[in-house]
């Protein structure tokens, strides 16, 4: 019977000591994707050196077990518990900045968030995104550019932002449509403009289990106030990113760790006096806002997908190195070359 | 504004290599618990350190996250798939064999399984424990000692097993009280017997996100047959153990790791000659069986609290020692000594 069987480990006798090899060794017996082993490998490998280092006793696995699980029934209208979990143990982040790396000639990546639609409308330059009439009134003009300053046109740029209260559309149970987000084209010349409203400061969900760990550790919830933005067009890599308005008082004390110097904006207040500085224009009859509105200008740089993937690859070769493994590229991502990583 | 926050870090401009640091601090800053901290800041650590190493994509990140929540709702009547999960990457085992270690004089322990509950039955010994007429009829007959030989009496023995069709009577939705489970107290000669079933093997339950998991690794969810048992009395550390069936197919290759060589049995079969080897009465009127039942005999070897204390607290300083941190304990587990764990 036993000869029918012949790739099975004898998974008897565990210990300390030994399951962790013998786990993942049953793991990697049938599976031929590389990737997906080896990213399997380190999770195991890592849980368990986790659960050695802490001693970790069966009564607080109990607590992390029923954590989860109270996690996984809450917020199933709203984002879920565990995207907000990777938000304030900073994983979100990590992972948006190993897979975007920038050289420091583009503008700089921040993450995601949960709060991301694919429903967002198409709208022409110099359309009004958000119908709060309560938030205080926005006007946006950017350029899209590559790291030497020549302008990139047809890039499609998703924007995204509370309403005045600090909820997005989707926190909303009655939600009928997309509001506070929409999509653009850059133009010939690279640019892009819409009228929104001043972003808010705002707390991240906090009334499950994430929202309970915040508290035990006397973390506050708040994010600082700002507007997201992604940025696609072939060829040039992915830019997640978001723009912070300068002087919140959550600026250094983000939940979840997203601010960079760089994305920090003032905003400027348009006057009957305020002109275009490349046109000589009227920026109120230009853009047909008027005088005291406020005003957002920033410059994007993005990077092309080569010198993106170039960058990702040099990172994660050195990564992996330093783990002592020699690298081997497959479908784009590393994993340990098989000769090598096996001691 | 700012004196107000005095011990905020400067959460700002996060970087692959310096979020995990900064994460951690601000983790620790308001909060008493040592050993919480030590758990918080080992769990964040090693999550980053397992997105770094594997440079772990957003495409990746987000099917992670998809599983997590997938996970939670599903199995809100069956054992929770987190825990399912937990016991299919050896986590559990190693859990158990951390918090319950045994001196070799010892019986083994082995993991819990999400299918104990607190509503069992106390019964005297004799009972029948299965009402499950399709079962193979099973006569147990067990003692407890402590690592001397010496009896001990009035323990607590908690028992379950599942019925004929490999099913817990909580994976039932129509169930209305236990079955297959009961409590018994061992007697003044540290006994105690019961008549149940002949375990069968089983499948974990694996329709849902786990289910899928084994199934993309081309792993089988058997567990090969076993009764589980655990036995509690002040003073003596908490045994949580199972007996297994010698012969199961699934005999080295459970898909939670639980079994060890030494909680193995020869199921014996009673004749009308079979007789208690100490006193010399007839086995099938002394326990009121007919020849052919099956005898199920182990004696269970408790150790003292003190003596799995001790040697926890051994494991535990030597645990933190190869990581390089002097220790301290707090509450019975270890935390890294304060002026020596800063670097």
């Amino acid at each position: 019977m036993q000869s029918n069987k012949p790739r099975l480990p004898h998974l008897k006798d565990l210990t300390t000591d030994n399951i962790t090899d013998n786990v993942n060794t049953v793991n990697a017996l049938n599976h031929d994707n590389a990737r997906f082993r080896y990213v399997l490998e380190r999770l195991v490998t890592h849980l368990h050196d986790f659960s050695r280092e802490t001693r970790l006793s069966t009564k607080e696995w109990m607590v992390g077990l029923q954590f989860l699980t109270t996690a996984g029934q809450v917020g199933i209208n709203g984002p879920s518990e565990f995207h907000l979990l990777s938000s304030i143990l900073g994983l979100s982040l990590l992972v948006d900045a190993m897979d975007h790396p920038k050289p420091a000639t583009a503008t700089e990546g921040t993450l995601l968030g949960p709060f991301h639609t694919d429903d967002a409308e198409h709208l022409q330059n110099g359309a009004l995104i958000s119908q709060d009439t309560a938030g205080e009134p926005l006007l946006v003009v950017c350029a899209i550019k590559d790291t030497s300053g020549k302008p990139i046109s047809g890039v499609d740029v998703d924007i995204w932002e509370t309403d005045s209260t600090g909820h997005y559309d989707v926190q909303y149970a009655n939600r009928s449509g997309p509001d506070g987000r929409c999509v653009m084209t850059s133009d010939a010349e690279g640019k892009f403009w819409f009228k929104g409203i001043v972003p808010v400061s705002y707390p991240i969900p906090h009334d499950g289990p994430v929202g309970q760990l915040l508290k035990s550790l006397g973390r506050h919830p708040w994010r600082p106030a700002h507007m997201h933005f992604t940025f696609e067009k072939a060829g040039w890599d992915k830019l997640v990113t978001a723009l912070f308005m300068r002087g919140d008082q959550y600026e250094t004390s983000d939940v979840v760790f997203g601010v960079k110097d760089s994305l920090i904006v003032n905003l400027e207040e348009i006057t009957d006096k305020s002109v275009d500085p490349e046109t000589g224009d009227s920026l109120s009859s230009r853009y047909g806002v008027s005088s005291g509105t406020k005003l957002l200008r920033y410059d994007f740089v993005l990077v092309s997908e080569e010198q993106s993937l170039s960058l990702r690859n040099d990172q994660s070769r050195e990564a992996l190195e330093r783990l002592g493994r020699k690298v081997r590229v497959v479908d784009g991502l590393p994993v340990p070359d098989v000769d090598s990583s096996r001691e």
